[in-house]
């Protein structure tokens, strides 16, 4: 094949091996999937730009991860069973063979844990920054996929895991706060799709999304969709050792939990009849579900509460790219 | 919705406009999708770079149509039938809100002409060049899509509309050739993705791909898919009259039909019997089909041969990225 331009011995080389059923060895114009019977698809894609969504020194097994889990997070969020991807990649020219080969080596590793293959993608070279997409299927039953819309007045909020450990981790990966066993940079480096949780919740949680750009605007688009309103107890906010140690250190950092983006754990809204079946299946899953608060009727917008009930101001916004 | 950072106010104003079933609004984690029933997904992706796949100054209309255009012609080519997209955007910080309205303006118009609608997607910031990515969806019955491998010896190679103006447009809409009406240009900027053609060839042709890095290197994939050599007369690869006059001006530019890029015509086989069909089923659709020469055993590879049937030597490979 030495007469083909490199573009198509790196994919040979490198993306060819990460191919499934339907991706007709990535030398075809299109993959060809027979969609599983009597499931409906959900499809979701996000994109992530090197210096922005992660850290161009990051370690390159990380990146291909993180590019796959934060799609996973998005199926998890509707309640789906992951399918396939489609990626594609925009590498810097310079790029080297070895760096590839590393970043492919973590997505075999991340389709092994999470039983999907790559479909197709396309290979691209820039002048700017590695830029990379990824378009994830996957399928639920008909109508059953979780969504935003469904929580009513009276639902708990819950989230999954602990909050906050994306946004510090990425602090820690810049050096700019201790993290000795490095837990915190590998949550923001290596987020955690809650996939099995999001399909235990089928049939469970009146209402779902992923925790991506901080706690308290994604719960605004919750309550948006909704029609109705949330209220937060910031103590009941499930934080990690790591990130109570290092807001001990720094109390500058204690909003941080509340408005920093890259959670990648599961909000979700349930009746208060639900709880202990909502504990049993995340106990199940090996997955921790902690009650943050609960809906309320009215402007359908997110309230952080103290202990004594009063309102808690936070820095405006979550995490915006404009 | 003041409230909201303005990434989501752009989503809001620009591209939800687009969504259509399936989307849920743009505002939930993932679309959800019932697949057509009894028929196979055909699903592909490609991505765009400003300065690389389209020029930073081009009409921004015309940067979302070939987004969308570049790939249809992937489901042309495997004969199906759109569906709908997921696109990714990356976009500089400084981007003007009525940039992002003409390019939305261009996907709208081809929505309308090809039949479908966004899924879903992603918008972020970049600090590097406009990066753009798209997943396209479609669908075929169960085993009819066009695949490379399946063209065979003594089947005739066909090729539609006309081959080189996409190569030529860029120099046209470079300024460095003369292009007084605009077409060669125009060419480059919006690619006729042949999909009323592709459909028509299901059951015609016995392997098909699109023209997207070069004549003879795309060839050159498609012999090696199916295992088998290919040999094209030079004479008779159909070329614009546009494309015509340009060479006519500078003899220098006549081998760029063979290698240049940026056509998104049809190539494909079918065996001489069923010459007169294709005719028939490429005028019903209003599509130039013209056959450029014939697949032949031995060695899979495409050789590009005078009137004499002695062979021409191009410039080396096509359009590679590294």
């Amino acid at each position: 094949m030495s007469d083909l331009p490199p573009e198509f011995a790196l994919i040979g080389r490198h993306f060819r091996p990460l191919a499934g059923e339907g991706a007709l060895d990535l030398t075809d114009d299109a993959a060809v999937l027979a969609p599983p019977a009597g499931r409906e698809l959900v499809i979701a894609a996000d994109a992530m730009v090197a210096g922005v969504h992660f850290l161009a020194d990051d370690p390159p097994e990380t990146i291909g991860r993180k590019l796959l889990r934060v799609n996973l997070s998005d199926l998890a969020a509707m309640g789906a069973v992951p399918l396939g991807y489609l990626m594609t990649t925009a590498f810097p020219k310079d790029i080297e063979d070895g760096w590839i080969a590393r970043f492919a080596a973590g997505l075999a590793a991340d389709q092994r844990e999470f039983g999907l293959s790559v479909l197709g993608g396309d290979t691209v070279g820039t002048p700017g920054p590695m830029t990379l997409s990824l378009t994830i299927l996957g399928h639920v039953a008909p109508g059953a996929a979780l969504r935003r819309a469904g929580a009513r007045p009276g639902d708990d909020l819950w989230v999954s895991g602990s909050i906050g450990d994306g946004a510090l981790g990425l602090r820690a990966a810049r050096g700019q706060l201790p993290d000795t066993d490095g837990f915190l940079a590998g949550r923001y480096r290596v987020p955690q799709p809650r996939v099995a949780l999001g399909l235990a919740l089928v049939g469970l949680a009146t209402a779902a999304m992923d925790v991506s750009d901080g706690l308290m605007q994604d719960l605004g688009h919750l309550c948006r969709a909704s029609g109705c309103g949330a209220e937060v107890l910031a103590d009941a906010v499930p934080l990690s050792d790591a990130a109570r140690a290092a807001i001990a250190v720094d109390p500058g950092l204690r909003p941080l939990p509340f408005g920093g983006g890259d959670d990648y754990e599961l909000l979700f809204a349930a009746p208060p009849a639900k709880a202990q079946e909502i504990q049993a299946a995340a106990a199940a899953v090996g997955i921790a579900a902690t009650r943050i608060g609960r809906f309320v009727a009215g402007h359908p917008a997110a309230r952080l509460l103290d202990a004594k009930g009063a309102e808690v101001a936070l820095p405006r916004g979550g995490w915006s790219h404009f």
